[in-house]
């Protein structure tokens, strides 16, 4: 099974950096988003399916190691791949890396939420038709 | 007429500091926030009422000009107080003061909107009679 | 004299927005840092250059005036306009629009520290180079 | 060997809430580092020491476990526990709750760094003293 996944490329901004002059370690988690908007994009993965179809998808785990900091103006790009998963889970990895080097690794896990704010417990059924358009079902 | 103010005190944050090792000019706003909430509290008015009344209050003008920096972990107190004014309005005005130094001054201009969005000309009833209360009207 | 500016196109994220369903008003600061960051690339006006020079160029003022609210997944963009000034202060304006409807507009003003952190009061050379040779001095 | 800890008290405010009307997952990065600041004042460990010797206290990895949202003006705590271990590591452990239920359990490592910016590998004297002093070494 092939892995799905996307490049996101960015440049560190000024009020990113905290007084060490380095990426304050939160920042991370926002560029994991706008990373997995970008693969949502990319692979046709609606959040406004999500909503119409009255799921909420909250995080439920982050995760981020840092290997070397970013400074103002670094470009780094932040690969996110869809780990696949039986579960009605959506599993995504990251790797951020600049100039060939490795900066960080994450990992984020959302569940589904149906309207009354209960866990779904079985992949909603747009989720698993979307897996298996995509072959990761 | 008297004045409605509070004061709410403060240290700044590691991650509030940008790489000049100063505060980042936009975390201002969120310091006017936390004191709108303070002031909010300690004068009885609630955003609950607000939106239990269908109403929402969302900022129009935000304005802030600073004489001297923060740093971490720098004391500093907001003196935030009501401008009264006949207009279906909530202008605040802030004052962020250190060791006795003015560090900074701003002012915030909230409007009321009705359930449809709709922009409110006339002062809603529960905040006519908070200011009635208050003494300000 | 012309005008000197630079439109950068944005698409609001997830989290910017509050329970209001629309941009915390704060995020504006972000969007303007972001067009002037833009604004200075494309104008050959280098922060690198500032800081090895010695200088800091911090805000002293910040507005921000709201028309029309933005939500989730908007696309929007920001005009940013460099405006002349014989002292030595960097004032930008700012035009915020979406779909050709007016959303925000807003103002920043910078000034120039020394090494010392002392206001300098006349413009440095670099900069007066620089708004000479973009015609605007 | 007891567990050094601290309880640190908050509440959510507007602006960390996201149109699911839920504290944004990344917010609690700032919960921690709030709660971690006050460890450090409550049990006499300084980062103005740590910086007057010439170290920085990068954060190299940080994970955050949600089990129940919270809400605007939820009020919670973050219990944060210092975890031993022999390394140059500072380690420490989060537990969020709010009205006796588990929301959040999470852990920040972090690092030293000495003047070049190199790792550390045994522990910093002052780091050492402090942990002897405290009983936890």
């Amino acid at each position: 099974m092939h892995t799905l996944s996307s490049v996101t490329h960015f440049r560190v901004r000024f009020r990113e950096c905290d007084p060490l002059q380095i990426v304050w370690h939160g920042n991370y988690l926002k560029y994991f988003e706008d990373a997995r908007e970008e693969f949502c994009k990319e692979h046709g993965f609606s959040y406004y399916d999500v909503r119409v179809r009255g799921y909420a998808t909250p995080i439920v785990k982050s995760l981020c190691e840092h290997k070397l900091p970013l400074r103002y103006s670094d470009k780094f790009e932040v690969e996110v791949s869809f780990i696949p998963t039986p579960a009605a889970k959506m599993i995504f990895n990251y790797k951020v890396t600049s100039q060939n080097k490795l900066v960080a690794t994450g990992e984020t896990v959302q569940v589904f939420l149906d309207k009354k704010g209960e866990l779904v417990l079985s992949n909603p059924p747009f989720f698993y038709e979307w897996k298996q358009k995509m072959g990761i079902e």
